[in-house]
């Protein structure tokens, strides 16, 4: 299975024959998809559960214009390629020494033709890539507004960032998202629950249209850890709310669809 | 258990104890509480399992005072009565014969007290009640945009108006219980979740937070068929999603935490 925050680690950091792309103190983890594998810095920000199933959600398809709003280590659009092949896929990350990994990962794989990382705020992207250039946009944006606390259980390592809403705002995400779409265009995002309302009514005052949204549990009875919602620009309401995913089962162990998410 | 539409009756109609509270079309239900009844008409809306879950769900306290938008037969009214004792509800009802019916329902338990049907649009209510004259309000709306459908699977009998739009929107409601609802005061409410965005933006709009809220889904892997909503009048927001609860389990059955709302 990939190598998650708090699982035990199955990195190859330092492997010679990546000399050239990767630092001594990062490793590099297999996703465990069409080969894909991806760099990441242990004692920083890891992608989590949360990127693999937002782009499991996103309605990307052959020959779309994807881009992922605040990329981190590109993970996202490296799954997104990996499950849909979309024509290309931008990934925009305001941290330099981020982004300079994300973009190792992608000549790591040999996806420059696919993926392209840009350093970049992403409140800059509309006017970079100009207005209604993509088919679909992707965001796992920082959970936490800014001034607020760790999540209670949560034992994340370092990028503040990656956390809290220091450099861009879910307002900022849904706007930036709004620009860069053309019409009938789709933004997928994953964000706590707490932010459910925040998040759809941000989205429809930027005339994106919760469609599909589904919550994720970690247990059957346990409280919703995750959303996921994709909004549609320039339609009418209707949102299609799907079962509900729980991660584990009562026996402790994944449940069938969420081995079918990591494998399929 | 309750007699809900499509279970099997256990009406009691044309009982000579009730004769004079009792149209002889109609029968009396035993809602399985407190040895409370409810007169329904088989012919016509009956309230169904969204009606208990709602009276479990809202956070209605002891020595609140309570209305109930759109009765009907008054059984929230009733249950939340039951389960809570505030210190008086009030059922607001537009059709004249649904108002006298819940009535009666009323008359039939002797809560004349402590329930209150009146009949009356609730867009009426705060200038009939007074604004910010309530800590509590309910509501259990139309769940269909008029012009629209039934839904796939909907085996209704009667009662258009409580099946769609056509005496009151979601607006109406909720910019009703705002102006009804004291500072910090609660509404609550049962809807489909195609409606949740117009749901919570309603409230927001109106100053209403949603801060409590909880799909309810058939099983386990089926899409929810109900979200339960709790907003509070003048309070930041920070939603708290409750686990998604599936009303029957992988055996057929009740699950456990639906028996638990229909005993306790």
């Amino acid at each position: 299975m990939l190598s998650r925050d708090g699982d035990g680690s199955q990195g190859s950091g330092g492997d010679p024959g990546h000399s050239e792309l990767v630092h001594s103190y990062e490793r590099v983890d297999d996703l465990q998809r069409s080969g894909l594998v991806i760099i990441q810095n242990p004692a920083r920000f890891r992608f989590s559960v949360d990127a693999v199933l937002l782009s499991e959600f996103v309605s990307a398809r052959e020959g779309d214009r994807v881009i992922d709003l605040g990329t981190g280590t590109g993970v996202i659009p490296l799954l997104v390629w990996a499950r849909r092949r979309p024509a290309k896929i931008t990934g925009v990350e305001i941290m330099a020494d981020m982004a300079d990994m994300a973009s190792r990962s992608v000549r790591l794989n040999n996806l420059e033709d696919h993926i392209s990382i840009v350093h970049d705020d992403l409140r800059s992207a509309p006017a970079r890539f100009g207005a209604e250039s993509f088919d679909v946009v992707t965001a796992n944006p920082p959970y936490m507004k800014a001034g607020t606390g760790s999540l209670p259980g949560a034992h994340h390592t370092g990028e503040p960032e990656a956390r809290h809403e220091l450099t861009c705002t879910l307002d900022d995400v849904v706007r930036a998202a709004a620009a860069l779409l053309r019409s009938k265009g789709k933004l997928a995002m994953v964000h706590r629950p707490a932010r459910l309302v925040d998040i759809v009514c941000a989205m429809r005052a930027n005339h994106l249209e919760p469609r599909r949204a589904r919550l994720v549990q970690s247990r059957a009875n346990s409280s919703p850890i995750m959303v996921l919602v994709e909004a549609v620009k320039n339609v009418k309401p209707d949102l299609a709310m799907l079962p509900t995913l729980a991660i584990y089962g009562d026996d402790g162990q994944h449940t069938e669809e969420m081995m079918r998410i990591y494998t399929q």
